[in-house]
């Protein structure tokens, strides 16, 4: 039962429950770019992006990701744990692209010898700058022990959607994540793992299969945004070749 | 004897010595600011930030922090141990100030409850970006071990300089640090430490003694400039209130 309206963001609505720890989460088409200076609405990417992170997070979850998925209710509702979200948005790199290739003068494409996970404030306000773990601790924004959880999971992530996506014929370019603390004080995986928020990049044509077609204007977005829909429900290819990463 | 110019940077010149092992660096007046989009002259500041600088790493070295410094040559002169400059920049931050309030959105002079630590990617070209530990390590930087090494020299480093200043009226803010290697593998504090290089306001009035005199065009820069020296060779005093970071 959708109680009170929680919070609502550039992508998704939170509403509260008949039960204090669980929320729902409605996946809306609302798309934004380059901290929501870009605006447009993508058809059905609420269904798409709800279902991708429907199949993923308990997969997650049965590889040591404890997450806060529960349930998917409908084409674009979620039950979740209740959790309060940690204000720092960690994004993990395996090729270098986008705001990374910019700021070190790096093509993109280029293979990183090592995964890198960077922080970013979460902050509409200033444009989500990035910060370290130094910074985060002294504005109180998550504690050292806290960002090691993080860390550790987010490279967890990583570990386990590599090899998913490139059983389906997609190179994971980068992803961002989100996570959450639950009233007992644990560190969950929360938010989605969608185009929205991965650079996938088909592994055979390069083609951008990711929210790069609608910052980028590229076209196609809605197509993209289905072909990945399709190729995570699809059983893994086992003729694929295994990518590096 | 100086031998063939090695290294021009913004503030300094590195020439080779008749030993392999040993540079002279010779400190201009020329300031720059903005990734040297400004540019011009501060009247005998190399001669300052030379002197400055010679007082400080002798004390430094006494105080476990290696350094390249090993003597004064003259009033614009000295000689180092000749390193590899890491190119990562670090900067140390008491209080928010400059980019970091900027980014942060922070107001000038919130005082920070821990020292935070930043690394920048060292390149003109990109205007010296912020990069944290794995982009560091991953782009082949500096190692992880390196960078453990340099944090704990830069909080050293803090550590020392903090009540140093606060015992002569100075607040010490934040401010950049480079690193070296030498041929034998040491990392060792390089470069210079002077108001080129420090946020120094004064402890009473809050009045900038540094090179945000020049960046900002609040006149008074040589001024600001020779009164750090005339603090810096002074005698600790005594009846000064010891500053809390």
């Amino acid at each position: 039962m959708k109680g009170e309206l929680r919070y609502e963001g550039k992508a998704k609505k939170v509403y509260a429950t008949d039960k204090p720890g669980e929320y729902i989460v409605e996946y809306k088409d609302d798309a934004t770019a380059f901290n929501a200076q870009k605006r447009g609405t993508v058809a059905d990417k609420g269904v798409v992006n709800n279902a991708i992170t429907s199949v993923l997070y308990p997969r997650l979850e049965a590889a040591g990701v404890p997450t806060h998925f529960l349930a998917q209710l409908s084409e674009r509702e979620q039950l979740v744990k209740a959790v309060e979200i940690v204000p720092v948005e960690v994004v993990v790199r395996n090729v270098a692209a986008g705001s990374f290739s910019k700021r070190l003068g790096l093509s993109e494409g280029v293979l990183l010898s090592q995964p890198v996970v960077e922080y970013y404030y979460k902050s509409d306000v200033l444009g989500d700058p990035l910060i370290n773990t130094d910074t985060a601790v002294t504005m109180g924004w998550a504690t050292e022990e806290d960002l090691a959880v993080i860390r550790t999971l987010a490279l967890r992530v990583n570990a386990f959607l590599t090899p998913f996506f490139a059983a389906r014929g997609v190179r994971l370019i980068d992803f961002k994540l989100e996570f959450g603390k639950t009233p007992d004080g644990e560190i969950v995986l929360a938010d989605e793992i969608s185009p929205d928020t991965c650079r996938f990049w088909d592994a055979q044509s390069g083609e951008k299969l990711d929210k790069d077609r609608f910052r980028r204007d590229l076209g196609g977005v809605e197509d993209a945004y289905q072909e990945m829909l399709r190729r995570v429900i699809s059983e893994a290819d086992p003729t694929s070749t295994p990518l590096s990463r």
